[in-house]
């Protein structure tokens, strides 16, 4: 009799532990698995060739002078955000960049409901994107209140924030000391999220001209 | 016999019951304590008066126009970067905000150790206050290698990030669209705290004249 007890208490502490332990890891790779997004990226960037990205073929044919495969702070940028696969917004100071014109376009093109919110006096400058944006159907609002819509952020469908001091244009990816950090730690996304919104409806040219 | 056994794992249950509900509540625990701060601030800020961040009796003697006890933006700003108590690295483009001017003199004052890290064309335009800094004894260094170290980021502690579009100027604090992102997300801060130390080592005015 006391051995058979014996073997229930050690069979019971037995199926005890493996359960603790089955439930302790679950938790940990529950943990694991949920680990947020946190990149950060410093320009200027080395300057390498990024066709692959809008010309899939281009992966083994393209030859032109720049180096191939190099994972660049651009290139990394420019995945973040071919990343989108149903909204990009996109809130930007100043975009006279033409390989992030080209792969807003791309998004476009593919159906990705994309939104820009940017500056009047910047989008009208020599070099801005902006018309090219607005010719291809992209909806874009122009603030007119402040001095300067200065904000260069971006939010991929919904949840992927990009922001930092790195405005769209050459010269800020290829010669100025900058930063871009991309997180989808939602205490950072959606404060952002809102005020794209808040941007968004603000600059409404129906609500605009109605206040005049 | 048998029912001193069954006493026993009885017993034994309890114990395995209690001390798996008092290691998970510790780890639900620490999980909860260890929440990383993130925020989100966004300009342009409602004006207020912040006199009580320099005057600490001002916070019931000060008799200005400007609202008082409104927790503003640049308010909120103004806390986080005057929470240092050791350190804080400052790399900022455009530097004019006397408020924050006053804000870094102060943590100078209070013995913090201060670093900047400015643009040399714009440190050096009517209303910068970075000559104001070095008269204090602040060490500021100025990037002169590339077309604008146009960062806007403060690292407080070695822990604490704040970056994001603000420059330190009255504009961009009053009347522009503007975003400021405070974390202390590992992921985020040390690569700033890395980018800090590379850019005050590389605009060492020793190491820089010694390559000319």
């Amino acid at each position: 009799m006391s051995v058979l007890w014996t073997v229930k208490v050690v069979g019971l502490g037995a199926v005890a532990l493996t359960l603790s332990l089955e439930l302790l890891g679950r938790l940990f790779g529950r943990l694991k698995h949920r680990k947020t997004l946190n990149e950060v990226l410093f320009f200027p960037s080395e300057v390498a060739c990024v066709e692959h990205f809008f010309t899939p073929t281009a992966t083994h044919s393209c030859f032109c002078s720049l180096p191939h495969g190099v994972e660049t702070s651009f290139y990394r940028l420019l995945r973040h955000i071919l990343s989108a696969s149903s909204s990009l917004d996109l809130c930007v100071f100043s975009f006279s960049n033409a390989d992030l014109r080209r792969a807003v376009l791309l998004l476009h093109s593919k159906g990705v409901a994309v939104r820009v919110v940017s500056d009047k006096d910047y989008s009208a400058i020599t070099g801005s994107q902006i018309g090219v944006l607005r010719k291809a159907g992209i909806c874009v609002r122009c603030d007119v209140g402040s001095v300067h819509m200065h904000h260069k952020f971006a939010v991929v469908d919904g949840r992927r924030l990009i922001t930092g001091s790195l405005n769209w244009t050459l010269t800020a990816v290829l010669n100025n000391m900058e930063n871009i950090l991309i997180t989808e730690e939602p205490d950072l996304v959606q404060p952002f999220v809102k005020e794209f919104h808040r941007l968004w409806v603000l600059n409404d040219p129906a609500q605009y001209y109605q206040n005049q």
